[in-house]
């Protein structure tokens, strides 16, 4: 379940605002369709929208600085996003051959999450019962993924693996992404609600819990989609291990704790009214959307990056 | 917002299958608009499915033992639906007035909803933070409810508590009734997704969780609507207190413990089909949707029922 295919000469990506009902690869052909795709969600994922910028870079028309510019301001947040553009224009301006430059860059995602896989599959057993939370895949990166990877290599190698997926409100990355590509993976999924999280555990249904991170600080402590936090104080609780698994490029060690993460907090409409047929509360009932938690690192079991398996207490400017 | 009301000689319930979007009284005429409006969840509530059950055993035509096993039938598994038209037929066979007995059967759970409140709200401070889980208010009862009933009593009493309420998947009962109830007594209310429960503890906003019970085992164990149980190990995590508020008739002293309790499971497609624009997973992919979960005696800080305030160990069989 590739995001982004660059075959023959031709760039085409899979429309992720349509899934899970409608399966859509589109080539863009101008910088519009490069930068709408960016801004309209339908490339997501910090590693596939570099991947794809690096492409646009190399494929879009018009003078590269600008083109640069143009891009990162479809997602001015997405550090992934200006880190390949500039990648790119240095290429440029190097004389190097620009869709070689982009096919390296794909490719090193590629490699970096499947070196993440290959670890965090050493702490999994065939059999195992796994839950997720949001989605942390192939659809996300380049190939395999991170919170994911270890359970899309381990299905090609014949483990067998029965996921339990946080359907994660309130965008159901969990339901729309994480339950859709690991089914057409072909690996035994069930999806649930967040709130069922802690039955499951108790039921002795879940080996090991595993979510990727959008930024760890040098001591651990973990900021990743809303509802993490929680996933992991009740691992704790169930005595089940808690993995958090990104490229090493997540951590931050000029961060140094969670206090220094700072909350984003999105429009309450996605709670109320987004996804539902009908509103599901009245238009004056104020809504909390905070789009990220932080996970104490004293939950966290170990943190898994392309360098290797990191445990506590963690303190990565002395190993990274 | 009383979901019953009967006055002048008329009966009329709040359709609550159109909350939050729209509010309709409707009286019901015959006995398939009583049973129609129980089968089809606008009555709802077990309190309110009772009080509701006996005016109709007033005030419907027709031989009452058939109107019982006709309204009994409505909801099979609602035990206060068959106590409270046991009680009216006996009443019919003894020669009362029924629409008294009705009344009086509003009254006592009135009655009880206030006894419920006062103890609940005698463990709560002013300027209080609380979370809330699923709906336990006024809407399925006599009046201020279980759960909720310690914030609609100490609202009226000029308290200023801050309520979040979790939405609760998949049917959204906190987000549909209880954000609505308390919104509309005017509370100062939060809707949060089921998932930032940990984050708003976290940060200190909760004070105390508040939660009603469908059934209490002897030992304290506690099943209630999915999702309470993870919320339970949250508030231990974070020292929150945790109060289970009910009837002393949701004690079932022959119920030893959780063990004993079986999880209802209900259709998967609550969880991905029955509130969304579009479906959020693929139709392949399975749902697990339990609809109760049990929670753990030894994460309750007080059971507290309209006989008073119980703490642990708990052992109702010698007190109740």
């Amino acid at each position: 379940m590739k995001s982004i295919i660059y075959e023959n000469g031709r760039l085409v990506y899979l429309d992720q605002t349509l899934l899970p009902n409608k399966e859509v690869y589109t080539e863009p052909k101008t910088k519009e369709d490069y930068f709408n795709a960016i801004k309209n969600l339908k490339v997501r994922g910090a590693p596939a929208i570099g991947i794809f910028a690096a492409y646009a870079m190399a494929l879009a028309g018009g003078d590269k600085a600008e083109l640069k510019a143009y891009l990162d301001s479809a997602r001015p947040t997405a550090v992934n996003l200006s880190w390949a553009t500039a990648r790119m224009l240095s290429a440029y301006n190097d004389g190097k051959e620009l869709i070689a430059e982009a096919i390296s860059i794909h490719n090193e995602d590629k490699e970096m999450c499947r070196k993440i896989s290959e670890y965090g599959l050493s702490l999994l057993h065939d059999g195992d019962g796994i839950l997720t939370h949001c989605n942390a895949g192939e659809l996300a990166t380049g190939e395999y993924g991170t919170g994911l990877g270890p359970l899309l290599l381990g299905n090609e190698r014949g483990y067998n693996f029965k996921v339990y997926c946080d359907e994660t409100r309130p965008l159901l990355q969990g339901a729309r992404l994480t339950s859709y590509e690991l089914e057409k993976a072909g690996l035994d999924v069930t999806l649930i609600c967040d709130n069922m999280a802690s039955l499951v555990m108790s039921q002795g249904r879940i080996n090991a819990v595993l979510v990727g991170a959008d930024r760890i600080a040098n001591n651990g402590d973990t900021a990743n989609k809303i509802g993490t936090g929680g996933v992991a104080v009740l691992a704790k609780y169930y005595s089940i291990p808690f993995y958090v698994l990104a490229p090493h490029s997540t951590v931050d060690i000029n961060c140094e704790s969670g206090k220094d993460i700072i909350i984003e907090e999105r429009d309450g409409k996605e709670i109320s009214e987004l996804m539902f047929k009908e509103p599901a509360a009245l238009k004056e009932t104020k809504c909390y959307n905070p789009a990220f938690d932080v996970t104490d690192n004293a939950l966290i079991t170990a943190i898994i990056t392309d360098k290797g398996i990191y445990r506590p207490p963690f303190n990565f400017k002395e190993c990274l």
